[in-house]
């Protein structure tokens, strides 16, 4: 639309339409400048096959269902996160290929005609079994962005050993993503251990004086070993998300 | 710059030399699409004699002086906020007409071919006499804005019959700044006593459980009485240029 | 009755039935001095068709019907805030021309013999979808005291080219009111384009580190660009009011 | 008991039973020395008629029956605070003359031989609506410490004239409880317009960056008028108690 | 001022030189109203020979120094509070008989032709050697306003036996003020032992987790023994001001 | 199995079919170095007979009762801790000697091959009825794990008196916990009264300003009294656990 | 003193000089009852050996030297923490054997006749080089205590080899003091390698999101790992106290 | 040397000195097991070329100097990152090629054999001038990692034009670090109009309610553009080598 308006202007100089102080003026309020490299973003993100996002929390059940519609239209993959079931149920009676995570509440649907191609390893560490919600958001959204994932989960620092069982693995991955609640150390330890790129990922799941994730994402931010960077508490899909963005 | 540009593509155009595809291509990636608009904004602004403002805080007096002088030269009106009285020094011996206001510690630069013309009145009332360096703030940028402003300072809650003297410049005003620390509470009795939009600024000054302004800051944010935003701790600037821009 | 306490007065000093001593003393202790001022702005209130505001959260049902029928009595332009479907029904046993807006949870009651007078445009912009509750809030009690309104949802920093798309609007607007939940970057972006005063709502949506709402009010508390002022999390109504007190 | 004891040590020593030495040694490790002049508070406040209190939040219906009856079995008044009806409804089938205060949920039980005399006045005032739970627990707790009390409710700083109103009764007060939430400005306001000693409450009605009733809190502890105590958000019952104790 | 413009308004009806429709609206608008009543408490305050109280922190000691002289020119009872000892010599070269308590930093001047009269006592208790400071302004400003203030200090918790030691004082006090940094636990346990009115004061001595005295703030405020009230942090004027109001 | 592998290995050495350099590749790479020393703890926890601790909260019925079974098949002694009716019932069909205890909601399994031996003795103390849950569960994990443990519950401030009736039971313990919420003074007052090794238990029971637990956590922190350890709000587990460990 | 009292009671009954009722009396009030069993404790500290602590930070030197004196004069070995070299040159120049720690800024005295006997080890644990002052405090507290410490310091996650190189040192210990600032996740690791008590201290070192200590405070308090216990931010004092306590 | 050991115990099995059993023993207790593959990658780092990281903050002048001078005797490249101007003159005199970046306050020493190999481009954006510190700390360590480096500094929301002149340099880069302060929305912003992955650094500098860096924090962390990875507060170092480590 923008292109076409630019071209219009164009062929009204050419024809001698409009003047050239008139054609100035026109372009320099078209409120639409930005929208054109935007679409170059977004058609590049098409081209990478990359899936596109809609995150139901806080959408009716009616709401993600258009959207979703509309999306596969277009032949887009899409990833819906934080979705119910009854979200699924709905959205399955329209797209036959739709996929459930329950663990991660993520609709998953996979255009044949646009596949996204496969990336190198991503390997996605959780301290204790009440992350994994949150651990699987970031598999499941790595994996819909063309990475291979690997899972090693229940490795707190009570079981260390795990942990260094699963070397050969945490020695293969582009990047880890360590998802911990409570005392958060998971990063700081991997990242004392093993020189990978760490994406931190602090839960809310805890209790007492871990306020609501307050504590793990302070110890992240602070860990003495660099390497490691923090995304929001619970933040799954952002996890994943930035780590298929640095996986080549 | 960026007029420059295009209308040197629009001639290209006209004369064939190239052609629209070419044109369209050029136009689109071209960097400068935003600054046009914006650009709009700045000579509006200078239209309107509003004054360029350098807040010096965090930065030396080279660096200051050197911004100064270069918005001087193309005849701007110019305020520079949390200057020290060695930075106004400086200024001083290159802009003769320079001027410090103490307490607010600004530099007011009055351009005389750029007059801004006066507007309606604000009223800038502080509970207590350490509030004064904010309220002052406020009324030099609003001052310097075009406002007309009057000042009731030490106005706190021990000394309410103080206020209701005042309430016809209450009245006058096409808005308040009401600057305070500590409980915070003026602009919510201000508020349920006078109709009048009120620009609520909380300051640092106070000890215990002010928590560096956090106190007032709350106490404002929850006023019962409606009518009240609310600016950044300290912030005078900002209720001085918010009130200016309101009032007509 | 005040005025008619004063009257009395008078005239027993004018009929010499009492003398002035007594009179001054009598006026000394009238509990009443205040209400006098007061009810003056009480009158011009009534006068620019303001409707009087119930604010029904934490109240009940019962008192939310007997409050609005008292002010509809005294043919009182009315809103009754965050009200219940349930309320509403109630209502509107009682008061045949109320209205309900359910997504802002409003219930409005327009007098047709105190029309308000239409001012100018007040733009309400909104990041998300899940802020639109409280943009429509804002935008409910805008329209109620007078401001012609536009609203502009869903432009997060995501959508940024929609915000652009809207340039227009964002010009003809006498007041933006910015809602935004998260990150709350949306009014630092629009200061940033347009010379709009802007009034910020933060809101309680989002997850993890948002904090219920405190990450976005420190964003808009600290916000870069100035002309932004901001009201409580959640609090729509704040900002409606304040737009149009301040919409000419 | 303790008495007692240390009686039958006096005897054998008296009677040359006991040598001193040993009566020594008994008396120091004495485990109930404390006991004595806790005790004698006790008496103290049995004979001023002062209530045993119940603080039934955290407390089965069965504990709190159980606890009510043993001490009315010795003739106490009594004051529950913070019952539920059917607490009330329970203690109810045991004790006849319970009275219960639905706003403020306490269970009354004034026994007729033992009846507290009455003290001078204390006033409670509450800003909104919301605030009367904790008001009336206030009120009925001073009530059943024996203090003559009076409510004056809704008097927020959009009402400061219902409050002047109420002037002849805050000035025959020894003592005002006032409670508010949000801004918690109220006390502020008062303690600025009358010298009485006021006990502050701050409740957690509100929203948004009220917080839970740290925004009132803070307010009041940073009250710029002297005179004004704080207890901790929503303890009328702290209030109530304090104002008894200096209410003579 | 005030009475004298009645008055004159009276004279004028009396005379019938103003009708009582001018004199009426002469009344209604007087700026002064409030004046009346705030004027008849300081007339009272005056009478009781209570001090004019000057809070020195943050302001210069020119200010302090022309405030002070203003005030003794009337025959006050003066207090200044947090003065430096510069300050106090500045004064000491007008006001021959100020004195100054360098602990608590106040300057005392004691008018002789307006003596207070004494009250009852006033214990005044701290629980550390560095808590002295903000428990002497305490019993300063209680003497100066007319309370026979006692000292026990240094009776933390590690010292029960010395608050035990002192019983009769505590028994003999009317109310007590108790200042406690760190754990702030003092009035709990003295609550718990003596059935006193306590106003506690917090202070900001410590380290580590008391956060400037948040953490015997809430201590305090949780207090789980009633009769406890507390005041802001290191805020010993507004414990010795409230325990002098209560003190009969 | 680590130490089967080494063994295999030095086989290989000693019998010629690895050479040294392959026998050192081999042993320097292998992933279970750790649980070579990890094991050993392991074992030495069971030669005490210390029982396997699973966290229920967080877990469903079947993971729980999956574990349990599986650690029982080995022998163990268990202690599930957070556990609920419903887990119990399920696990009582499986292990017959399985135990619950109601009010810390521990199941308790102790295996009759495997008895830990008694130690010396701990003394819980708690300040609150409310308190109650979290000091059973200290008491619960402190006998699973072989002290012998006596209760004092009920011991708050108000009733000091309770706590030094109990003078011989605190001088008897190796350590004590003490539970308390609110203000949390109990383990100040304690320490300051008996030279006893304490750890402090802070509990989210309370309302207000006690913060779901903060107020009581920062005054154990902050305890002027040495002597005194905390553990996490409402960490009854780890104050069980650790008092256990220093138990001998 | 107590026990004097008592005596000249009892002789005064036993010589019936005093009647059993007066001497009941004089007995009941007397309020030092406490300070027996208090001195009791005073005098087993005494016999073990264990040094008078004196916390010099808020004292002047002058302070310190006054109670160092006064507890050298009744042979007493002495800590006395937080002293700055100024104060220990004071000191020094009254007691010749007195010796400073320049690290921990520990001033020590030990007295040749009462020689406190050597216990167990503890081992005393630091993340970093910055923490070396509260870890050497800690040291130097039970060394004074009469433990045998090993310092095992700069052995953060980045070192984690250095950790294990120290096993023998680790398993040999009876408790490990583990100092760390910033993630402050050593302990939570040593915890799950090694199964002996720790007690955690986190320190103020660090920048950023360590808010001066409360990143790892709140880090250890939420230790995945059971055995960690946790006291003030930088207290080495509290831990190295604690750890002699528990140290046989 | 751990390598070492293990090739003794392996030639003792060999030849028949040391038998199975024994060597097994002796593997399974060497402490320094760890240390085996952590070696590897500190030689892989050394391969790499990547320099040793000094953090002097809260170091002495004479322990850098010691630190790099025997860094540098070992050929390393070295990075001192938060060094003063006398640190860097102490090192200058014993290392002559080192040099100091004055604005990062860093340290660095390239060694000519051991020269990095250079990587792809990254781009550091600073929001305002006081960043400038972070943002070239950040720039100096990802030099020093091997990654090419560009700056864009200052341009804030205000300036946004200045942002998108860079926009083929944002194109280029494989990751962008954004600085910034205040608001803390640059990184939202970017994000927004360009896919690429962004470490985002929030920064202390600012006032009022940004709280040292705590509002730009959580808006980073509540970005509602994903692709964004937060470091702790003026943490330049850790960005620099994230985006390294991620930089191919």
């Amino acid at each position: 639309m923008y292109e076409q308006k630019i071209r219009e202007v164009m062929h009204g100089v050419k024809n001698k339409k409009i003047n050239v102080d008139e054609a100035v003026k026109k372009l320099k309020f078209m409120p639409f400048e930005d929208i054109g490299f935007a679409k170059i973003d977004h058609h590049r993100a098409l081209r990478r096959g990359f899936p596109e996002v809609v995150f139901c929390q806080n959408k009716t059940t009616e709401q993600v269902v258009a959207i979703v519609k509309k999306l596969a239209a277009i032949n887009s993959n899409i990833l819906a996160t934080r979705a119910t079931e009854e979200m699924f149920n709905e959205v399955k009676k329209h797209i036959r290929n739709a996929q459930y995570n329950k663990i991660s509440r993520a609709i998953i649907i996979q255009n044949q005609k646009n596949k996204i191609k496969k990336n190198g390893k991503i390997l996605v560490l959780s301290a204790g079994t009440s992350d994994m919600p949150v651990a699987e958001e970031a598999a499941v959204v790595a994996e819909a962005m063309g990475s291979r994932v690997e899972r090693v989960y229940d490795v707190g620092v009570a079981g260390l050993h795990r942990l260094l069982s699963s070397k050969e693995k945490l020695e293969e991955a582009n990047a880890l993503i360590i998802v911990a609640g409570m005392d958060g150390v998971l990063p700081s330890v991997v990242s004392g251990l093993f020189g990978k790129p760490i994406i931190a990922v602090p839960t809310s799941v805890g209790y007492g004086a871990s306020f609501k994730g307050i504590a793990p994402l302070l110890t992240m931010l602070n860990s003495c070993s660099p390497g490691v960077v923090v995304v929001n508490i619970d933040n799954g899909f952002g996890a994943g998300y930035f780590a298929s963005m640095i996986n080549k």
